[in-house]
């Protein structure tokens, strides 16, 4: 990780980058991978991770050398996150890569899935592979935020994504809220939904707008579950999001009759009271989450639950949409407890600016816990 | 202004508004202009406008030409604004430019001033130099939109400038607000008071951080005006903004012991009574400013002048520091009447993102008025 990356192992690890963003809504709970096999700058062979089942990257890319009648031995390999080692639903990857035999094979982060962990790059290197690592680790850690947090922290990486005029405003005092930011905006955070593994909302929002918290104007072939916060579990059993999808719900409350009516619209409850009564634990969700393979969260609610959350540490990135509108007096984006001091306030690090239509769209994210991630992905150089 | 411009123009051009930038600072109430004459690719001689009284962008140019002993005589020579046909302070630089009998004149943006508009350019014609206008008009205008705005529209360009939080609040419900954004951020909206003619704050403001209101960590041989409205005439005369400096105070009220006493501490007295009691008529204000030859006008107030400047359609631009913090329960940033409907909300045009330290700036303005003085600066093609 200490040693400058070559422009050519960059450009080719942008390529294999590339190919795992072109799966980023099917891999799911497993990271979403891109390999290239390139020989004196040409390719033999590429992939990406199919759905759960399916073969990896690194055995796509290797099946693909192999329909172009491509020889894959003394070539190099670029593969965004580190081989498997292990037996799951599929062989371990290494064992693919080892049978071809390539010179060379460059590592953008390790796996710190237990089962993994650098073994895959140990068996490598002992069978006399040159190994490079941490060749566009950021990105590569980008791609993967979700699965790399929920194995090497137990949680899942969760979003607050939030819609707001400049001056922080996201409803009229009268509730008017639906379209503060423009049909660009609608569009790229359901590309965010679809992304991720769950779409969580809270009571308040399901009250208020009936969402149907599903992804739509994306062109996806799968859906991100739908979570809704409701402590007291007053869900209206004829709200909209009750399409036949599994929705997922926390209470602090049980109501076995309504469990089980629930049940029969594909609904699951999970009783998870926090220390008020009447309130869900929210970090123990996020548990639940992590222990369940849900690997990103996608929270998309009013300023209550919103504010609940990223008080309670649960959040650690935000997506914001501003519109440049002022709003003046309205609702607030997020409902915290007062502070006495401005060195109390929850600080975040900008990440990313983009113009989507006429708003912007604005990430940041908790500094601390992205460079912990960064650490639990960084690869020992050869020793 | 149909046709594109041709690359060589456009590089040029660049040149001459990198010049005209260079004297941001010091030329108001005139225009930053910028001059270089080029000759096969080779600059003869280049220059920016001086103070006011000094020569202007053309005529340093050309005694730039001179000292270098090159010949204009042929050449091309890029200009920000339109050269000036009139005598002000100083001879027409038409006059100057029709000696020096160059070959071609490009010229950005037209000068709307009623003793140019278009004369300058017509001269040229008339002496058989061809004349190319509408060269990065877009940009020839943000650097003078000010002067552009007075002479077009008798109006000073206005800005206002505002620090929050993500969540669009820019003090804690105690108050404390001096530090949301960081120590780049407060530079970089110093140097917007330094390019402004004036910093305009209002009585919440002054009774709350009793602000020095001038330029101060940014390197600058002038300091733009101050200016307060304070309604009630309630200013404390021990206030900080009082050095010697000549400070603007507008009121609704008369007392004249109060301002003859202000007065030995170079305050000025103009008394401009709004509708309501007690409220100074602020879009009068904006004229008042104009006519003494206010280019642009810098606003750093707190939410109620902020929200009663934007609702009574004096504000141009917003210049907003974001920091990468929620605060929750706080101050707002601008104090505006109820809305029953976003279609009543004002709308914005996002025009420019930047990372400042750890903070962003947004900038952002009223897409109309924009669309206006570009019109009024717009030259017709040769005829």
């Amino acid at each position: 990780m200490t040693t400058p990356s070559e422009p050519d192992d960059i450009f080719w690890m942008r390529r294999a980058l590339a190919l795992a963003e072109s799966v980023l809504y099917t891999t799911a709970p497993n990271p979403r991978v891109g390999c290239v096999i390139v020989r004196d700058g040409r390719v033999l062979g590429e992939g990406a991770t199919q759905p759960p089942g399916g073969p990896h990257a690194e055995v796509c890319a290797l099946r693909d050398a192999q329909a172009r009648q491509e020889a894959v031995q003394g070539a190099t390999m670029y593969v965004t996150l580190e081989p498997c080692s292990h037996f799951g639903r599929t062989p371990p990857c290494v064992d693919a890569v080892l049978a071809a035999k390539p010179a060379r094979v460059v590592v953008a982060i390790g796996d710190p899935n237990p089962l993994v962990n650098g073994q895959g790059l140990a068996r490598l290197r002992a069978a006399g592979i040159e190994v490079t690592t941490g060749v566009c680790a950021e990105e590569a850690l980008a791609i993967n935020a979700g699965f790399i947090s929920r194995m090497s922290r137990g949680l899942p990486w969760v979003w607050m994504k939030m819609a707001a005029s400049l001056d922080g405003r996201s409803a009229l005092h009268n509730g008017m809220s639906q379209w503060i930011t423009g049909p660009e905006a609608r569009v790229d955070g359901h590309r965010w939904r679809a992304r991720s593994c769950v779409v969580l909302t809270g009571m308040g929002t399901v009250l208020k707008d009936d969402p149907q918290l599903n992804v739509r104007g994306v062109d996806t072939p799968r859906q991100p579950r739908k979570a809704v916060v409701d402590g007291r579990f007053e869900i209206p059993e004829d709200a909209r999001l009750f399409d036949g999808a599994e929705v997922i719900l926390f209470t602090a409350r049980e109501d076995a009759a309504k469990a089980v009516r629930l049940a029969d619209k594909n609904a699951r409850v999970v009783v998870l009271p926090g220390q008020e009564p009447g309130r869900v634990d929210l970090p123990g969700m996020m548990d639940w989450f992590a222990k369940e393979q849900f690997n990103e969260v996608h929270v998309e609610a009013g300023a209550g639950l919103s504010g609940a959350l990223v008080a309670s540490g649960c959040v650690d990135e935000l997506l914001l949409y501003l519109a440049p509108v002022l709003l003046g007096d309205a609702a607030g984006m997020v409902r915290l407890p007062m502070l006495e001091h401005l060195d109390a306030a929850r600080r975040y690090e900008f990440i990313d600016t983009a113009r989507v239509g006429a708003d912007l769209r604005l990430r940041a994210r908790v500094a601390g816990t992205w460079q912990q991630l960064m650490q639990r992905v960084a690869l020992p150089a050869l020793t």
